[in-house]
């Protein structure tokens, strides 16, 4: 019974098999670059695996994601079908999603990016922002990150609008689901934040047209993944003033590279792919428990949906 | 019956005096420079009054101060003792409290300076952080904004903790009190945000000594008054490492002036003095909900205890 772990660096991937080790001592952890007897391979735990990656595991149970989403995984198109993917989330990182929803909204909310400008201009400007019970902001993506960030800005007093695929019911939040509910949703959101998974109905959804839709000087916060964003038409919709900042923490190359021009953009806040970073040792804790109980049951609450995309 | 407006602002007095008017249309409503018949006037409705500035007025039943503080009244040393003073509060201030309360508690949560920092360097740094459950964040002043700011945050999931005069207590929260429960409270405070009064016995609290009580690289929000701070105490702490930030929303003489050492600290954050900033329309109706009260019961519950001193 091996455990197979594959990470794109190296360094990962050896915290990860001797934290794995540690945890699940009656199995054998190898890198996937040196599985030992391929046939004896029933779980590899996966962070952006490399093209036909697992066609040498014949036996393979499941693939565990190391994140919440799994279009990593997906975007192997020798993946094969049979193999259940299992995502790795939980408590810890819905409440980092939380803090950072809350955190980013009441940052566009209070205006915090023209406040900084001003103390580098040593300028006391008292602007009046409405307070938060008259402010509209919109999740995109109501899944585990979505409803519980929805949830958070209802609590804090922001009127609070949320859509997804299919309908869901949120205490405070007004929501809204699929095409039909799109325009209501979008028309009215003057802070957006997008916990959308990456698949090919949400690759670039935050494109020209959405940013049109959009109350005039709205802003957008994008914690999902860097593909859902079309750059070029999110600088020009900051450039002409339909929108009036932006918060990003996914970006289509990361690490974002040093000479993109959002590092600079003055209203682009840059962040890290941090939002939701699970501390490793917390993370492996999930990952031993989800394949334990896997290989009891057969099944875990963080199983994908391979043909939904999520 | 005449209300005077005192305002240190030409403008804001005008302001004021048309606002008043319009909701109060049966009384008289003028400038403190300009009363009319001194006798008649019954209500004084001022911000950082001139000291005084009541001496001409016999027959005052009530001053009604332009905020929640009454610090600003009562530094007037020839003010009446008789003359009850009503604070302008509600559940406007305490939700736009609540907001920056947040704001600024996760900002340095999730060590925002530092990925701004970061950003400008064009540098990508994954910090991990601890969860807010994992974060201890102590609150000074447990009364309108300071009860319902920890409330806030006990409810982002911060290990929160609040301390006052007298003992309260509040759901999630731990609370002290006095000089019997201040070590146990300060000792503990990762992030401490001051939402005192500004009394003879909170003016200067927030002291080399205190800074040195406070765990090894914990941060300071001062939303009470720009008194509680003893700013040399502040910038060496910050200079030796023993805090790492501290976010100021008051300062001790304000607008915080251009040449002020604050404005270019780098672990300083400054906001001009807009933690709850009211907008004056709705503050105008709480006053003048709080004049007709007072007229018709000599009874409000937003009177200072001038005792107490806030
Ligand atoms: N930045 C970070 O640090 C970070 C960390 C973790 C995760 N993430 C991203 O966050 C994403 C969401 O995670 P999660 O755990 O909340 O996912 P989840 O539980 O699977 O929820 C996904 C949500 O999106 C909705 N959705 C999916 N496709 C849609 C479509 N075409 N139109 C409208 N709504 C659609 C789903 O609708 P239904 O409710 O109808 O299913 C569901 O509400 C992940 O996939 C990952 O990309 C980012
Ligand atoms: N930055 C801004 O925009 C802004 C806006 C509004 C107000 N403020 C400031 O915020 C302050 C607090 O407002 P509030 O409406 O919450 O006041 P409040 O309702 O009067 O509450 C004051 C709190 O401080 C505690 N306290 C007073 N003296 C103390 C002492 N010596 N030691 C320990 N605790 C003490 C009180 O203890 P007890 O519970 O025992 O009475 C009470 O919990 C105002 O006075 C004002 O200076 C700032």
């Amino acid at each position: 019974m091996t455990i197979i772990v594959s990470h794109p660096h190296r360094e990962k991937t050896d915290w990860w098999i001797k934290q794995l080790q540690a945890l699940l001592p009656n199995w054998t952890i190898r890198p996937i670059d040196d599985p030992g007897d391929a046939d004896a391979v029933t779980y590899a735990v996966v962070w952006k695996p490399a093209t036909g990656a697992f066609l040498p595991f014949p036996n393979l149970k499941a693939i565990v994601s190391l994140g919440a989403g799994i279009d990593h995984v997906l975007a192997d198109v020798e993946l094969p079908r049979r193999v259940p993917i299992i995502r790795t989330v939980g408590t810890d990182l819905t409440q980092r999603m939380r803090e950072y929803v809350a955190l980013h909204v009441l940052r566009h909310h209070r205006d915090m990016p023209t406040i900084t400008a001003n103390q580098r201009e040593r300028h006391w400007q008292q602007l009046v922002v409405p307070p938060a019970t008259g402010r509209t902001v919109g999740i995109m993506g109501l899944g585990n990150l979505g409803g519980s960030a929805a949830l958070t800005l209802a609590a804090l007093g922001f009127e609070t609008l949320g859509w997804s695929r299919t309908k869901r019911e949120i205490e405070g939040v007004t929501t809204y689901a699929g095409d039909a509910g799109f325009d209501g949703f979008i028309s009215n959101c003057e802070i957006l934040v997008c916990l959308l998974p990456l698949t090919e109905a949400t690759a670039g959804i935050l494109d020209a047209e959405l940013f049109a839709r959009l109350p005039r000087g709205a802003s957008v916060i994008n914690a999902g993944r860097g593909q859902h964003l079309v750059e070029a038409d999110l600088v020009a919709a900051l450039d002409d003033g339909q929108l009036s900042h932006a918060t990003l923490d996914v970006f289509h190359v990361e690490p974002l590279p040093s000479e993109h021009p959002f590092w600079s953009h003055p209203r682009i806040t840059v962040t890290p792919h941090i939002a939701s970073l699970i501390d490793a040792p917390t993370g492996s804790r999930i990952v031993a428990a989800n394949i334990e109980r896997f290989e009891q049951t057969g099944h875990v609450d963080d199983l994908a949906d391979a043909t939904r995309g999520y």
